[in-house]
């Protein structure tokens, strides 16, 4: 059994590693720490746990707990992942970073957006942007994988076939997206309680959201040259999923069978990803599960390409995406543990 | 394997069912039927299920899917399942009906509160009242189990050990319970458009609902005499879950000690039942999962006992019930395929 | 014009007065006071109120503000109001408080149910019970109004004429309720997030929430003697509005029509009370608004009324009541700025 | 008193405009029809009504109500008013339609994009596009006023200063929005029921909604030249509000304060248009009101600006904007028997 810790193990995408850790066949969750419960067991916090996970929750010592574990999760606000990991518990044990500290690869990039100091820039070169799909072999073999973000798994996957196969105009990328509430986190914010979210809607982030510069990193490799994209982010009155509304101009003659040949060769035999043509996306149909659905339309008038891809944010785009890549860099069949459908999920 | 079939394979309880089944590792969905989608295909009507469950559905004919299955689950409108049902069809195969037919002892009852005729009087000796937890050992010797309504498994579930030990005044009961509006099921009434739910909150079936008499007969047994219940159901904002808040005063003398001792001695060592004493149970803590969260207070000041029960009306309430009362028919362990325990189920 | 004053402006039942007042024909406010945004305008707070109104929020002074005003509304948590009125104030302005502090007429039962001291037990006899239907005389003659709580509104005025007939046993009323999220007003604690309070209902304050012994208070007058009510308040995911479903014993030989007499006696000629009979009362119906929705049936099996009322919890419940006391109090139309209406309130 | 009538009265617009009229102090109700509910008082719909509104509803019978109205509501289904408005019936009475029969002035493009024939072509020439704050002139000269739909209003209104000053490249215009779930009316779908909408988060009509050509109509007019628009909408959880999220390139040297200047000289003086600046506007600021609230971006990395726009659907997407040009059409203060602000919208 691999023997797994989750620090941050309380909060919304901790909780869920934690269900799916104590779920999964060949782990063994041995170390769950928490900023706010320390001294308390899990079940405390999560009664339907209860027997199931009664671990005592530790003060956060990432030092402490490489020695106990073959694989460690973070969740923790940016900066602080980034100031605990060395290269001494990189040679321990692998660390699946659940935050942004070494998702970017210019640390000025990373400075700038993020308005902070990076803690550790000397192991930003070990780090592997843990995007499984595209990225399977480097995180095979790294001790550092940057588990992505939420809004950048589910937009990254669904415009990069369009970029990698050079059918639309890179500089013309706009990306809508809408979440649902989690992805917030559990703070206790004005701005986060019940009647200040429901029955409405809104945009935040506009112009200057940090996952804009992870979305462009990634698509730029897929361009062989660097892109900008429009991305604003919305929140919905729910608790869970995201979706993504792309638009790009097609390049010339592209034909919208194209469009569909190129998202069945980069996609049609990922077990995670279900190719949905014209039949688009909704975020239930992938609510709990670690998929992703894709769909698109062609506009004859404007000849653009609208994209549309769902995940659940906090499976995809969070803990699910970190088994995952648990999964594959420790040689288990990928899908173990994780949920691929369900048939109505309300 | 067990080669099972879903008749109403596509309302609300019936996707949860195949969901379930096609996960199951015990058995075989062979058989689907659906009267609004006869000659598509399961995935056509739920795309996630794609790669998953392909078969095409079926005209709901009972007498064919008898000798094509082990075990059918119906989920259909009262009065089709005693018009379909007959003594050959048990003869071949197990019926677990979610529907009403076959719930009440006393078909008079039955006839005056659904109105209607009972199609299939004569097989009603062999049914078996489908709650898992108190009919075991019936439920492992008869072919044809009438699995119980969502309201009446959470409520009688949550009275059982006080109604049973003869703690409480059997003439006191009061039920005040809320659902989940999937509970209403998937027909297209104005009543049940998300603009007349969302936002509000309401009593139905004030002095009537039928679930009235199913509880009034199950927990009349326990009190070996009969007993009435006030029962008022509520629909709330939201999709999934129950909450039965029962009010019953306590016999002279009764202690807080004898309340929990008695719900320990019923429950303490099911599975599916999580006692909480003092901390009350919310629907989020069993969303999803086939358990039944118990919780209770005694009122010093008024002499009653306040006992709270929580369960997932579409998986406890429904389907996850009938894959619990499969797997006890056919000698399966009790939980296989079904889930007990998620950390945080937003 | 009155000149009016809101202590407390920017909570959820503040922002409901404010909108009120300045919609009000009669009254000018003149005074915000904020603990939170002192020295912000309230249109900073609330942009939609740009250009109607523009105050900036003082410091909470109690003192200043009766100066300049006819009549102060508090909306503060309790122990503050009792701590900041004296009878000089009183002698200046009229108070009305929208927190418990003047609502129980015996301190003791005020200072063991709320676990403190009341600072200013001597002004208890000038303190008049606001609920507007029952107490309208001795609102005009007093300057301190104890505006009752939500809960309490709704569920006395759904009981008061079953208890003030004589129908019903007074030891047998069972009162439960379930309210929107805004009754538990703007704090920023992990229960208020959204994501724990969506898709999910429960119970809390159950045996001992604070109400039950102000709605014991007042039904125990009507009753003239007094009696005990069990209470227990639910939560219920969407942001406004209130039922309470009260249950109790029909004294013997009672009939349906008398229940219904009692009703058309007691309330009949009030412009926002609306009897509905057997048409059970949804709190859709009444958001909003200032109104009361009251139905009931009488269940021959049980001997039982089942009673329903539904109220806004934000109006009636809190900031429209305050108005209507503080019309009756001036002497003006008692509906003067409140709504009575919405067609379809969506 | 103007003498009113509304035809589809009962539809989720059609009870925002009873509501409004009932309120309105120049105008009497004296005309009701639906088609569902002929012969019921609409009390009896909405009870709430009782008292305020107990007109018993009408057979749509438009030559009748023409004879007794001074100004006549259609909320219908598209197709119907053309084929029941007449030269005649335009002589007797003002026609305010809340369809789209008469918004395209082309009628190719509304046979096109409608797929049908229209059937008053010949009438065409009077109608005048209602969108208030454009075409008050015109309003107040025709007898046939094309109520805008919802996301036309929105968008149209949130994009004309840009368009209308030449600031951004017209080709490039993509809006995506997202609409309450009133939008999609008070039909008996699978689609619009509780648990199909809640907890998820869809796009619809991508590529061909039918308001594409209704913005594009008045964009083009703006723009003194034609031009087309990505328009794609979504479906959020909850009953009423609109947000259009506006992405359009600047033209070279354009800056934010020109952006600026735009709006403040279009809209700067309309007393439904709050102009927000860079402070993005949530659906929850309009809700219940006719007020449009616009904000908006200037992004330097894109040269692109993203303009947001919100309203309340039902209110100046529909019955609220009809009430506006009632009240233009008749020379009645505009906003007479409108919201324009609520502090706290819960």
């Amino acid at each position: 059994m691999i023997r797994c810790g989750v620090i941050g193990a309380t909060g919304y995408a901790g909780s869920i590693l934690v269900t799916l850790l104590v779920g999964h066949p060949e782990v063994e969750p041995v170390y769950l720490a928490s900023h706010s419960y320390v001294g308390k067991r899990y079940s405390d916090i999560y009664p339907s746990m209860t027997g199931h996970c009664d671990l005592v929750l530790q003060e956060e010592n990432l030092e402490e707990a490489s020695t106990l574990c073959d694989v460690l999760f973070l969740a923790l606000p940016h900066t602080l992942a980034s100031q605990k990991v060395t290269q001494e518990i990189l040679d321990r044990t692998v660390i699946i970073d659940l935050g942004a500290d070494y998702r970017l690869k210019d640390v000025d990039v990373y400075e700038s957006w993020y308005q902070c100091k990076h803690a550790s820039k000397e192991l930003m070169s070990q780090a592997v942007y843990g995007l499984s799909e595209l990225h399977r072999e480097a995180i095979r073999n790294t001790n550092l994988i940057a588990n992505p973000g939420c809004y950048t798994t589910c937009s990254i996957l669904t415009l990069a076939p369009l970029v990698g196969e050079g059918l639309i105009d890179p500089s013309s990328i706009i990306i809508d997206s809408a979440s649902g509430v989690t992805g917030a986190g559990r703070s206790e914010k004005t701005a986060n309680l019940f009647c200040e979210i429901n029955e409405s809607y809104k945009a935040y982030g506009v112009t200057n959201h940090r996952h804009t510069v992870e979305i462009e990193q990634e698509l730029s490799i897929l361009n062989r040259s660097p892109l900008f994209v429009q991305f604003t982010p919305h929140l919905v009155p729910m608790n869970r999923g995201i979706l993504s509304t792309c638009y790009a101009d097609l390049n010339e003659g592209v034909t919208e069978k194209e469009v569909a040949e190129a998202y069945e060769k980069w996609f049609g035999g990922e077990e995670f990803i279900r190719l949905m043509g014209s039949n688009l996306p909704e975020t239930r149909y992938v609510h709990s599960t670690n998929s992703v659905a894709i769909g698109w339309k062609v506009d004859p008038r404007t000849k653009r390409v609208v994209a549309l891809g769902a995940i659940d944010n906090l499976v995809k785009g969070a803990g699910g995406q970190a088994v995952q890549n648990m999964n594959i860099r420790f040689g288990l069949e990928e899908s173990t543990g994780l949920v691929k459908w369900i048939a109505n999920p309300l």
